[in-house]
């Protein structure tokens, strides 16, 4: 089932202008651009990236309707050459990419882009639209993983994610970083991640009998009792369960866990815990939710709270703390000359550029280099080729191949990274070759000012 | 063309759990959902309702494909009478709702929603997600209107939007909020909304000479001459524009403005408001963008910089100082009877619920009663039908005319509302009648508990 709408104009009205422009000038030489993250955001000192798999079917499938012809006609903004331009567009470019799932920092591309010049350009907002999310949410997920290791984790965030697009891209994305599943029922369709699913306090709400709706709700689902105990008195409700859980047993029906959704979690974890233990019911786990982050799942869990499992939502899929990354995607070469913006703040380092990771005696990454691509450095090379004149190269990972990247790549990070607050973030140290470019260009500026 | 993609599948899966819990029991009397926000977000006094018109089309058109029903099957979670009931699926209730564009507070209802329980409890996620993220985007962009009266503010937010159709509803909610338009070509065509778009340093950086990129992109775009001028040295390039500017006056190319996206934006904008003015360039307009909000939109105004019009990108379209909403879509009704929940900081007002406004002898907003349906208030009713029985009823507002009531509810906003630090909000007062049906049903706790 495709998620990605081949959707055109989901583009800014500039890069339609400025390929008209291009196009105007006979520019159709090469050009590259590359993606990358100007700045971490405060609180992270690591970034894990996602969305390579979007990006590449975007590209391959990338072409005007008829109707977006007609529609851009209709604009009388357009120039005929342009609209026989975009009804022929194909992407014949190729893509380098970090795989998915790779941990990086700032100033390290994670894709590049290779096309002739009005092809690399339209492509921009989308591109960076995809990568931007994807990579927002996976690296708010794997914090979720560290702060709770080796507990359930389901994504609930659909409801206050931004639009359909972001609650199915946010599922993804967290299934990559390691959560269990997801809530989302398309999602679930869509890319084959594990759903997850309990009951609202309407179902509670709707009965006049809080015993009975348990009831009523573990005879209708018996494979995946699941019961919200915190509608009207948590402790209370949890005595309820005791009570109904030989009854549902006659039936062949077990009691998988209880979920709190409400309050002091810790506390009534312990007090639910003590009471399900006590009347017999020692196997049912306990799951919670609620306004969930790393930074709550790891104080619930320094506190000891009897938790197995959290669904964790809204802050997650909008990546509450920081809602957005400094990414760019920026020009670095035309027609075989490096190229380099000076904007204040916003300056790039010019040409292909490629990533070189140094490991410790322990295999835990120790830094990065960054440099030219024909630049021969020691060290893992972060950056592999992934799409040649518009095709997807053979042997892509799927998603349970990239989900296990990531878990290894989360083995690999230091201890301080664990740490929440936003420890020593990897700065990479960039090569004397790529400094000798910008000086060299900095000789010149008559030819880039 | 249509934006909502008719997506039954994007929901919890707890939905069709509950909803296969209803059937087996034949809970299919009238339930009564109301969506509202429980809390204002950090820094808001007031919020504006949007994203009626998406919930009416995905209420009108929801149903379950051939291909969706087959996948529901294929995960065995669901009985064969859910399958039935959602294969003949369509929504049949009424709803009443807030206009779009209306101000509204904490825990007022906005929506409605009155429908056989499965029904109403099946659309929940879906309606959450839309009214959630409309909301959220128009109550930040009427935060900039305000902070930049009569100025000209474009949407530049797709790239960092929180994915496709983020950045579709963003370009809507921030239109209706008084938005001059969008740059996101897709929104235009899908919503009719004005398209704006200027040029991305790219073009310049793949021209050897910054002089000749202005030309080239002036003479393909003769109608819409808008030239970035920041990307090697601000001043410099207004001094280009001077020079250029006769050369295209004589070819009939009027440059419109020029852009500025980096370093100290008043600063830039006094000295290049200085270079055109005394190179007769008076009729140029300065244009600004990046990583503005409206806190930099009024900072830059009190500053008494020379600017004209403002690109407003991530910060807007990801509402990155409060990316979320405390929002629920809360049973208050059920087989004819008030339900209230009353978990730990979350519990609800009951009932079937309005809202009565009153306005001072200026016009202004003065203060809110919140009540049951049919309690007798003075003030003008909020809530209004806008569905019966599955069809949305005649006459619904286009987008001008959403646009043109937030512009008249903007102007009845006391001005301590204007402050964007957050001045005091309007608390609804609670009439007796609501307060007097949570006692009655606080005094039979065992019916409810």
């Amino acid at each position: 089932m495709s998620v990605i709408r081949n959707d055109a104009l989901l583009t800014d009205l500039y890069q339609l202008s400025m390929v008209q422009g291009y196009l105007e000038q006979g520019m159709e030489e090469t050009a590259v651009f590359e993606f990358f993250v100007r700045k971490l955001p405060p609180g992270r000192s690591f970034l894990v990236a996602a969305g390579l798999a979007q990006v590449i079917e975007y590209l391959r499938t990338l072409s005007f309707s008829g109707e977006a012809l007609a529609w851009l006609e209709s604009t009388g903004r357009f120039s005929s050459r342009l609209l026989d331009y975009l009804q022929n567009f194909s992407f014949t470019g190729d893509v380098h990419a970090m795989a998915e799932g790779t941990v990086f920092f700032a100033d390290e591309p994670i894709l590049r882009v290779t096309a002739p010049m009005p092809q690399a350009q339209l492509v921009e907002s989308r591109l960076i639209n995809l990568l931007h999310f994807q990579t927002l949410v996976a690296t708010k997920a794997v914090r979720c993983v560290l702060a709770a290791p080796g507990k359930l984790l389901v994504d609930f965030g659909m409801r206050r994610a931004h639009g359909r697009e972001a609650a199915l891209l946010a599922a993804r994305a967290s299934y990559i970083a390691g959560f269990a599943g997801t809530s989302t029922v398309s999602a679930a369709a869509a890319f084959g991640i594990p759903v997850y699913g309990t009951m609202a306090h309407s179902f509670i709400q709707s009965h006049d009998d809080e015993c009975q709706a348990f009831e009523h709700f573990a005879r209708a689902q018996p494979g995946n009792v699941v019961l919200l105990i915190d509608t009207y008195d948590t402790e209370r409700a949890a005595g309820k369960v005791v009570a109904l859980a030989p009854r549902l047993a006659a039936a062949g029906i077990a009691i998988k866990a209880v979920r709190l959704d409400s309050g002091d979690l810790a506390m009534h974890a312990r007090k639910v815990r003590r009471i399900l233990d006590a009347g017999g019911c020692a196997e049912v786990r306990i799951f919670v939710s609620g306004n969930l982050d790393e930074h709550e799942l790891r104080g619930l869990l320094e506190q000891g709270a009897p938790i197995d499992g959290f669904g964790i939502g809204t802050r997650l899929t909008t990546s509450a703390d920081a809602p957005y990354l400094d990414c760019a995607y920026k020009l670095q070469e035309y027609a075989g000359r490096p190229r380099r913006k000076k904007s204040e703040g916003k300056a790039t380092w010019p040409g292909r550029k490629q990533v070189f990771r140094r490991y410790d005696a322990h295999g835990r990454l120790a830094g990065d280099v960054l440099t030219l691509e024909d630049d021969d450095t020691p060290g893992r090379p972060l950056i592999e080729p992934v799409m040649r004149q518009g095709e997807a190269l053979p042997g892509r990972p799927d998603l349970e191949a990239v989900r296990e990247h990531t878990r290894e790549e989360l083995g690999r990070l230091p201890a301080p990274m664990h740490a929440l607050e936003g420890g020593p973030a990897v700065v990479a140290e960039v090569s004397p070759a790529l400094k000798s470019l910008v000086a060299e260009m900095e000789s010149a500026p008559a030819t880039f000012g």
